[in-house]
């Protein structure tokens, strides 16, 4: 047994040097997806931005970092891509049109209602004596409106969906679709909701096959991962409004963590949020700025969510910097 | 930056001890709601054991090992869950009644067809103009069949789910629900599909907040898990009907690996699969026998689940294992 858990490995290398964006793109392999993820991007962007439709990037769901490259085992970030699906709604609902780039089989908008494990709609449906499923009559209200809401989105083509599974997906993914969203300038909005590794194992330096456990512990080495966000806000999407997330769990660091982000990075807002309230609270932090916003008691008993607040607050500041620009 | 990714850690600590799993149960907190899961347990065994219904726990989906102890961060191992959530079906089907401990919000039987990600039942169903919601038509039989399982498993009572995050949540899980199956003797089987972590890192020594990622990169050094179908062959259930699974990526390996096991822990059957092929072919390996059960090209075009030919096999196996007790 060791008592050294956690120690950067600064320690074993003599240098606290974090690989630049260009070097990992060129040392990491992107996901074979990605060009027909491109072409779904541009199609969509194209038809919105000739309708005159303002477009969101949604980001969401966690990142994994894979320990071995057959992967069995890997690093994953606590995520089931609740605030990134709950927002894309909130978008739909006030006109943007969505680009969900999200974590294979995390959360989706709508469909997060009704998942296989929490309300498994196998439950809300029956079988008629005529052969016909019916769904319960007190489950129609609520399910009406969502179905409602998810087959307008479907039939105005307002909802694009594209995953990925690895940090490595993501960025690749990330670095094309801002890209192919630069010609909207100002009027892209990019809300970056993902759960982001921040440690990785390079491909080359990764093991073929599943890691054998025959004798003792295991002591894994990871490279940190580039800030993305850097060459996103100066170089890919310079005009975007963007949005990125702060997520901790001490709440002494929360502030501090968020407008060190900010100014390190340069973009419009951090939204900052603690691991154990962020479904209650969360605060808007820009460079002038500190705005909180809650669920009042009565709110939360009436299952309001706080994105409802969130994206009508962040669409007037969108507005705002369209019309500054 | 450094070249040595994985290092046994052995190099660190001078030992190759593994903690017995009795030194890990000290050391370790068990989940919360294990009183409460236990509750549950007892009474369907009871009451099944009662009707004279054979009982199987069938465990399924991947452990975590959480990095804080505020969990921002853990290690997973890639599994959704399909393997248990399939042959619990098929064990019910075949009149055993299940004890289905899974990973939370990894799939389960019956719903399992219709995850919110890959089967949106959204998209099945629509709003008729007296304001009921139907199924569409062409989506009827496959889910007609589902459904009356689903409801006749409810009806009678004979699928208990229970659920687990963190592999300790696991252990201590496993080790309760085997000893109140104790009783059952010869006629309970235990089907071990889930994936658990090898490598752990204990609590008391795990940090409170999200890790820092300030400058460079992160060295993990992790204990390893202690193996725990040792105590429960010999200790937990000696007279159980106990199969396990052993998942590869090394074809060269799985044979070898999986007799090992068998000879390590003395137990009745461990099923070998690859990665790569874990849904068209596994092998049954005992003391003394090698059977590969495969799927034909037609029976892949037809949607044949491999589960179909797996849980029969293995319930002849039982009935032989219950008549020479």
């Amino acid at each position: 047994m060791t008592t050294n858990i956690f120690s950067k490995s600064l320690l074993d290398t003599g240098t606290n040097e974090v690989i630049n964006p260009d070097t990992y793109f060129q040392n990491n392999l992107p996901p074979s997806t990605l060009p027909e993820d491109e072409n779904k991007v541009k199609e969509f962007v194209n038809k919105h931005d000739k309708a005159g439709r303002r477009i969101v990037l949604v980001t969401s769901g966690g990142t994994t970092v894979p320990l071995e490259n057959n992967t069995v085992r890997f690093l994953d970030n606590f995520s089931a891509g609740t605030r990134g699906a709950t927002s894309a709604e909130y978008f739909l609902e006030i006109g943007y049109a969505v680009i969900f780039m999200h974590r294979q089989f995390s959360l989706q908008p709508y469909s997060r209602h009704y998942t296989h494990s929490t309300n498994c709609f196998l439950d809300f449906i029956e079988l008629r004596n005529d052969g016909k499923i019916e769904v319960n009559s007190q489950y129609i209200p609520k399910m009406k409106s969502i179905l409602e809401k998810y087959k307008k989105a479907k039939q105005d083509g307002t909802l694009l969906l594209i995953n990925f599974v690895t940090v490595a997906d993501y960025l690749f993914l990330l670095r094309s679709v801002t890209q192919i969203m630069r010609n909207l300038k100002e009027n892209a909005m990019y809300y970056l909701a993902a759960a982001v590794s921040d440690f990785f194992i390079p491909s080359q330096k990764m093991v073929q096959h599943k890691i054998q456990s025959a004798e003792g512990g295991l002591t894994l080495t990871m490279d940190q991962v580039p800030k993305f966000l850097k060459p996103m806000v100066t170089n890919w999407v310079p005009e975007g409004f963007i949005v990125s997330f702060k997520l901790e769990t001490d709440p002494s660091l929360l502030v501090d963590k968020s407008r060190q982000a900010l100014t390190r990075y340069g973009h419009q807002i951090v939204i900052g949020n603690l691991l154990t309230t962020r479904k209650l609270e969360v605060t808007f932090i820009t460079k002038d700025s500190e705005l909180k916003i809650q669920l009042s008691e009565e709110e939360v008993n009436n299952d309001v969510e706080i994105e409802s607040k969130i994206i009508p607050e962040l669409v007037k500041r969108h507005d705002e910097w369209v019309k500054n620009t």
